[in-house]
Order: structure tokens, then C-alpha cells, then sequence
């Protein structure tokens, strides 16, 4: 079995705390349109709920890939219709400006300090779902230090489609075993799992708030079983 | 015209001295099978010859994209023949490890200390016929710090067709005038600004050693045109 070489990262949820900080984003504009009726936090998990769903048509074949961009654009409508906001009486410059709010998330207060130690050692790359200018904002915004961006968009799919993991070990030119996909949720570690990649998990038990139902700790016997990030570092620079 | 955004590389001549650098790797192997006649400047040389027309054959469609890693190899295995080795006696580990030394070449001393003032206010990624994997090793070869690795294999297509100037800004999610191709070569900056992207010309005059004829100087009205990457920063810093 090749040693790991690579790190490839599932971002939202396992390096950036997406609710919160979409949250953080919407609360503004819900203020600025005199919605203090809405919690910024109802309105950032109706947005992230339309997620999978909106994926889904990309993966099922029935669109085109589009970018996570877009589907989050369009997410946003059906978030705003849902809350009664009428969108034709908003300003397009400012939608768009809320949406490149998922371009401006802080990481997890545990993540660019061992991503720095691992990085001396290991090839590092987002295998996100989100598109590449968005890793690229999101990276300079929180700090992290990529080798180069992977994930979605190079394959022309979304997670948990096998193209994308597989993809990701073929761009490098590495087995697939070399990479080792780190993330916060078992689905996406038995996906990574399937298609040959080395697996680390690192729980978020907070992803979801009070709401959370799984991913509390490791369902599977994955190569890596971490704390928290600090552990992570420590295990992988360890072997 | 909206301001540059971001700053992609030439990377094969403008970051790194090929020529010394291939020359360097290619000695030990030279020595190694007694060949002290054969100057190592004259190998690195006769290997970069085959460069251009190799790229030519998918580039005229004659054969599909394939990454400059394996056509590397297969000049390697041209430059052999040209120098009398007799390729069935040496071991292919070696010619592997021998081929790998395009991911080990240092840059000109005057790069990274201007990428990492530039990295404060640009987004900065490669945009070479190199394949995403040798942009990575090179990179943490020789300190490049780069945003996202974009280029040939992300277009499918070798410089100068016009597709890998064009995803550049589409994956970046930015007009074309926003991204700045900067190159020691007038020909790389002539179907970047025919693909309507900023230019920014750093001349290389020792690039080809004393045989070098051409690229002494701006020879159009780039964007940018710097003495040397201290002056490109300052330039573009002062913007």
C-alpha cells in the first residue's frame, strides 16, 4: 500500500462552519430589507437545504454541470420566495453580492494551522463541490495554503460521484490510495472509500446546530480517525 | 477596461532557467553512463528542441491531448537516439527519474520574492503547457505560491491555441482584460491579448544561453513591460 502523499478536503461543513457564517452574510440583508422576523440562521440552513437537491439534477444527468455558483444563485431565489421576499423589487447587484457571500467564509479556528504543518509534508488541494474561482476566493479569504484546486468542476460532476474523487488521484498522478480524502461526513468518505482514495475523518458535531442528527464520529474504519484537526496533523505527519 | 484581478505565468523560461536547470538534472545521468563527452547543456538543449513540435501534434488535432509529462518522455527517448545511447539497455526507473527533473528546476531568483508581494493583491496561478501535476511539484520544488493551478491539461489544448488563454478568465470567474498573462516570450503575449487578456512582458535575455535570437524586448505595447519581476511588482503594486 503506497503512503499518502496528497490531501484533498471536503470544505463546507468540514473547514468552514457554513451556517454560522452564511448567517453572518444574510444578517445584513435581511436587516436592510426590515426582516428582523427572520433568524439569519433559518435563513442560511433553508439556503444550505436546497444544496443536494439542487446537485442532484447535475448528477441524475437531467442538466448540464453547471457551477455551484449558479445553483447557489438560483437557491437563493427559492430561499427568498420562501421567506416572502418579492426578488423583482431587489437589486440584482446586491443578490449577487449575497451570494458570493459563500466566497467569504472563516475556517474552523483549528484548520490553517495544521493545514500549514501538513502542507511541508503533503500535496494539499480542496475536493470541494464548490467551482474553482470559489475555492480560489474562499482560500485567500480564510488562509488556506492549496497546491492547486481539485474537485467538482475539473470533473464535470458533483460529490458523491465517482468521477470526482477518481479524478482527483488521475490530476496528481498518484494511485489512488496516495490520496487521502479528509472529511467531516461519512457519505463522503464511503464515496472516497469506493473509488480507491485513503480516507481521514475529523467530526463537526456542530455543523448543524442543535439540529445535527449524524456524522457525531466515525461510522467506518476509515484510514485516519481524528479529534480535530491538531490530532489530524499529528496522525499524518506521525506515519 | 476593469483592473487586473489576476496575474497567470509562463512558467517554462519566464520562472524557471530550463536550459542550466535540465542541464543540472541531466549530468549525474550523463556521468553515470560514462558520457563526459556530451556537453549537458547541449542534452537540456536537444530536449527542448522537441518541445514545440511535439505540442504540435495536438494541436493540429492529429492526436488527442496527452501531457507534456509523456511527450517529455517520448522527446527523451529522441534525445537518447540523437546522443548514440541505446535506450533497450537502460533501466526505466532511471529515464522515469530523469524525466521527473522538469518537476525539480529552480526559478530565477528574482520570482518568488515578487509573487509573494503579488500574492497580497492578485490572484496567482500558472497558465503553462506544463500538466497540473508537474505545476504542483514545481511549485513546492521551488516555492511558488500559487492560488490554483490553471494551463494546458485544465484546456485541454497547448499554448498558443487560443482555448488555454480563454479558460483562464472563465475559471476564474473574471473578464479577460482582468487576467494578466505575463511571459518572457512576445509570441505567448501575442494570442494572450488576441484572447483579450492583460499582458505583462519580463524579458529573459539569457533564457537560450548565447544562441538566443529573439525576446530581448517588448517588441508590441504590452500592458506591462518590466525589467525584471522587482519591477513587475512595483509596476503592478503601484496600479
Amino acid at each position: 500500500m503506497p503512503a499518502i502523499q496528497a490531501l484533498v478536503f471536503d470544505v463546507f461543513g468540514t473547514l468552514v462552519d457554513w451556517r454560522n457564517e452564511i448567517a453572518r452574510e444574510s444578517a445584513p440583508f435581511l436587516a436592510r430589507h426590515g426582516r428582523g422576523d427572520v433568524d439569519p440562521i433559518a435563513f442560511a440552513e433553508a439556503w444550505r437545504a436546497c444544496y443536494q437537491p439542487s446537485m442532484e439534477a447535475v448528477r441524475s444527468g437531467a442538466r448540464p454541470y453547471v457551477r455551484l455558483d449558479v445553483l447557489h444563485r438560483e437557491n437563493l431565489s427559492t430561499v427568498l420566495a420562501q421567506f416572502g421576499f418579492d426578488e423583482a423589487s431587489l437589486d440584482q447587484d446586491e443578490l449577487a453580492q449575497l451570494n458570493r457571500g459563500w466566497h467569504r467564509l472563516a475556517a474552523w479556528p483549528d484548520v490553517v494551522p495544521a493545514l500549514l504543518r501538513l502542507k511541508t509534508r503533503f500535496i494539499l488541494a480542496p475536493m470541494s463541490n464548490g467551482n474553482l474561482s470559489m475555492m480560489v476566493r474562499l482560500a485567500r479569504h480564510a488562509g488556506f495554503p492549496w497546491d492547486a484546486v481539485l474537485g467538482a468542476e475539473l470533473a464535470g460532476d458533483y460529490k458523491p460521484a465517482a468521477a470526482v474523487y477518481r479524478h482527483g488521484p488521475q490530476a496528481l498522478d498518484l494511485p489512488p490510495e496516495a490520496v487521502c480524502l479528509v472529511a467531516a461526513h461519512n457519505s463522503d468518505l464511503r464515496a472516497a472509500c469506493a473509488a480507491g482514495l485513503s480516507t481521514a475523518f475529523v467530526p463537526r458535531p456542530t455543523e448543524y446546530g442543535p439540529k445535527q442528527t449524524k456524522d457525531f464520529r466515525a461510522e467506518e474504519d476509515w484510514t485516519v480517525v481524528a479529534k480535530d484537526f491538531e490530532d489530524l496533523a499529528d496522525q499524518l505527519l506521525a506515519r
